[in-house]
């Protein structure tokens, strides 16, 4: 071995017992489930310094057209689509267009010294990948914030540490999985009264290219995890992000060919697929048979299409749902209501554990329907508030979500619009795209077809109901329609452990009373578990052993001791 | 709680009890994957005691000729078809066949209260099932004899306690992967600087009715780790075995009926789902929205239509292949011409794990196909020793694969018959439908689609080959056809280690150098993994955490502490 191998020996050994408590730490927090995390989710300068914030805005704004480009093979062109939600001007920014083939030619070759290494190394560079950008988290929350709208805290937080966190989850079951084989064994037995000895070793090795597909609104949550879960399993991973809301994507990519290029391995390992909605991509590569697992996180429309087409691969969606609140009774009325507000107005309902339908007893309904559009106005009236929590729509679609429910309301009695959607003003960005939550009261048993729809964006009906009634419609429409986030605010213990067992059969992950600082859609990694595919809003959980144990298969040989 | 229901949680509780130092003994084995089994294989009456082995032949040849009623819901007609391989005529036994959609409806019905049980004592229950199966394993052993084809002995051992030791294996991965999920957490951690805590409830939830469609060579080996699996996890089992192999899995129901409710659940967490031949029920449960688990074993045929068209559940598939032994060189050619004899002989090749297709360096060519031939000889020429080893050829599917061959080689020069396909005379049956292996001599290059096709029966192909060329298109039928045993003698350790990545690759399992006692084909539950995933031969192992991760989801509520 050369002096260069050595030392490049001495570096993996170096990462990996780098980040060995780190990865130790995530595997403790997966088992207890308590609270933890390496990262702050606060942009406060008190934990990192005066200058990260303006060092992050120019590095984003040094972006801005420009060509992003990742020395990515077969590149046959260029694209870029991006709109910032608040400039809704485009961002410029061009990015080369490599030929999917090239992209998988390029995977495949880089596959087999990614097989051949050492899956605590594999696992320690993804760490060391997720460290980076919590490093870049300053320019990764401008990014966020302009492709998908959602406020520069959230971005921060949610799209940053709480994200890389999901990423590190997916890791600690990696390592979990893969370290429950035994490498090797030593098996003696007699046969016919004759010892008999063998030498057992078992290697584990990748499925193939794993590909992942990403959402618009909220792109680094669910590619962290998928994409961690496949390379820490030794599979290559091509990034396919949405066409209007590259660049968050870009960056990940980036920042992990080049950890891998300094770690001496093959950046084709990890590459990006650039599309355009005029001509998208993904599909070709769900197709080819050297991708041989594919993440999906996006609309029910085409992850419906994939769940019900994929033969032969793994498929892993996360599509979303019809979340619902049912408020049966409550000991005050005003925090149930700003804690259902508040879920309702951040990001603009662009979530996917927003919630669509509240539920409210009778005897409740006037109360609390006045309660919660009284702690709506409260955010959306406040614009440093409204830009904080609800930051922008993303796109047209979520904007035509509010009028095509506004115009089905027109024409239905019984349906009363409690408050209309309008823009608020962004402090900083005047010609942001807002639109604060459109609010509709209904009788149930009337209109459903209304409400159990899935409409992503601000937009909530407030459905007046007998609480057993409402949680069996509750839970009708999570079998049917999904749901990923369920609430359930009550003061009788016999009715929630009633409905618990309700809840647990349509695979509903229920949030009970909770109201006050926490926001009640706040999903932690390590210790709440995301998705539970048992009903139409996807079918991977974000993260337990199943979203990793058949990731990497196992091949055995054996021969006789000695 | 009344008296009886005190007694039957103290009798639940006993049984966990009992059956914990085997669990925990499963679980150690498959950690260390050495050799351990809570049976014996051997069915000597120094282990047994005297009366078992005719009490066993007792039991099932009242069998015969009789109704055997499990007392299933909707029962509709009876059916029955099975013929003795060893006297090749109808045991006569009618099965009542119950209509499907009354089978799924009352798994349906009993899901609520196994959902609920414990996991502990689901494997507790599992593992009692297993005991009981065992203490008849001399009237299973005359069963499969009778279904199947296989000898006494290896009916006694391969469909007895090798067997169930799959079914512990799969138990032993099922207590892990449940366990690894904490039944509860408090969070707690500071939002806004204001302190929040959360009790957290994780609960394990079943997908839904599993369906175990069994093979008809060896009904019980995958039987038990599939239906282990998806009981363990709290899914209600339908089993379908194949109509010409129904008896074994009978036995395996009632045991399952018997025990389920002697402790308290509904007997209907396990039916038997029959069929014929010419009225084949397996696609109409495979349809069904309430089966979320599909395990098959069987044909490539089947299992690849599976493969192409199951989506939206999860499928397990072992098929089968083409195996592989390549010859490169010897110390002695004796002992390895016996190790391929002996593992050609077994059941008449008509096992997942038999060679088919042996590939020999041109120096040893001569030398060792005349030793093969020879060793195989010498086994068909000693009834004793045949019957044994050979046992009987289950069905005409197998003669005519045998008599397509032989005409296959008819019409083609350079392909030589160095053994002829005959009955022996087996000692205590001389109805017995035998035949010893058909031995052909081949030049690699030409023919290759003689015996590139996988043939489920007595039949050999030696083919000349460059052992470097042999290991590639060894390995391209692996790709191509599956594999599931690949087998590989060489003296030259260099050889071995540059084909060793190639085996790997094509997800091939391989045994090298193997002589002796242990028959080459033996699979070690908790040991060995069988089937890889990574080649037609089926995407199911035996036994590995992705086997039984995803039969069970998690559902979690939260609440604030207090």
């Amino acid at each position: 071995m050369d002096g260069s191998a050595t030392r490049l020996d001495e570096r993996r050994a170096a990462l990996i017992a780098r980040h060995s408590a780190t990865l130790e730490s995530a595997i403790r927090a997966v088992g207890t489930r308590e609270s933890w995390s390496p990262f702050s989710d606060s942009p406060s300068t008190k934990i990192h310094g005066p200058d990260k914030p303006g060092a992050g805005k120019a590095a984003f704004e040094a972006r801005l057209a420009t060509t992003f480009d990742l020395g990515q093979p077969g590149v046959i062109g260029e694209v870029g689509e991006e709109v910032s939600p608040f400039t809704q001007k485009p961002l410029g920014i061009r990015y080369p267009q490599s030929d999917p083939d090239a992209l998988l030619s390029a995977a495949v070759a880089a596959l087999p010294d990614w097989r051949a290494a050492d899956f605590e190394l594999r696992i320690a560079l993804c760490l060391e990948i997720a460290m980076r950008l919590y490093d870049r988290n300053f320019e990764m929350a401008h990014a966020v914030m302009h492709v998908a709208g959602q406020s520069y805290t959230q971005a921060f937080s949610g799209s940053g540490p709480n994200a890389l966190d999901r990423g590190l989850e997916a890791l600690a079951y990696a390592a979990k999985a893969m370290r429950d084989v035994a490498p090797s064994a030593t098996y003696t037995r007699a046969f016919a009264g004759e010892p008999v000895a063998l030498d057992k070793t078992y290697v584990l090795v990748p499925r193939g290219v794993g590909l992942v597909i990403c959402c618009a609104s909220f792109p680094t949550w669910n590619a962290y995890p998928a994409m961690f879960a496949s390379l820490a399993t030794g599979n290559p991973v091509i990034v396919k992000p949405h066409p209007i809301a590259i660049l968050p994507i870009a960056i990940v990519v980036e920042v992990c060919r080049e950890v891998l290029t300094e770690f001496g391995f093959d950046p084709n390992l990890v590459t990006l697929a650039v599309d355009t909605l005029a001509e998208p991509v993904a599909q070709r590569l769900v197709d080819d048979p050297r991708v041989q697992i594919v993440d999906f996180t996006g609309s029910p429309r085409y992850g419906g299409h994939l769940e019900r087409t994929v033969t032969g691969k793994l498929l892993f969606t996360e599509t979303a749902g019809v979340n619902t609140v049912v408020i049966e009774s409550v000991a005050e009325v005003e925090p149930v209501a700003r804690a259902v507000a508040r879920a309702s107005s951040l990001f603009s309902a662009q979530m996917c554990t927003s919630p669509q339908v509240v539920y409210i007893a009778p005897d409740l309904f006037d109360t609390m329907s006045a309660a919660i559009v009284g702690q709506i106005d409260a955010i959306a009236d406040d614009p440093a508030q409204a830009a904080g929590i609800m930051g922008a729509i993303q796109g047209e679609v979520s904007l035509r979500v509010v009028e095509e429910t506004r115009a089905a309301i027109r024409e239905r009695s019984g349906v009363r619009v409690l408050r209309e959607a309008r823009p608020y003003a962004h402090p900083q960005f005047p010609d942001a795209r807002t639109l604060t939550p459109l609010v509709v009261a209904v009788e149930r048993g009337e209109h459903v077809d209304l409400y159990a729809e899935e409409r992503f964006g601000p937009v909530l009906f407030l459905v007046k109901a007998e609480a057993g009634d409402a949680v069996m419609e509750a839970m009708r429409l999570a079998r049917e329609r999904g749901s990923i986030s369920s609430y359930l605010y009550s003061t009788d213990e016999d009715f929630i452990d009633r409905a618990t067992p309700l809840y647990e059969a349509a695979g509903a992950n229920l949030t009970i009373n909770l109201t006050g600082a926490m926001w009640i859609n706040f999903a932690a990694a390590y210790s709440d578990y995301h998705v539970t595919g048992l009903n139409p809003a996807g079918n991977a959980c974000l993260a337990d052993l199943a979203f990793v144990a058949s990731r990497f298969r196992i091949v055995q040989r054996r021969r006789p001791t000695g």
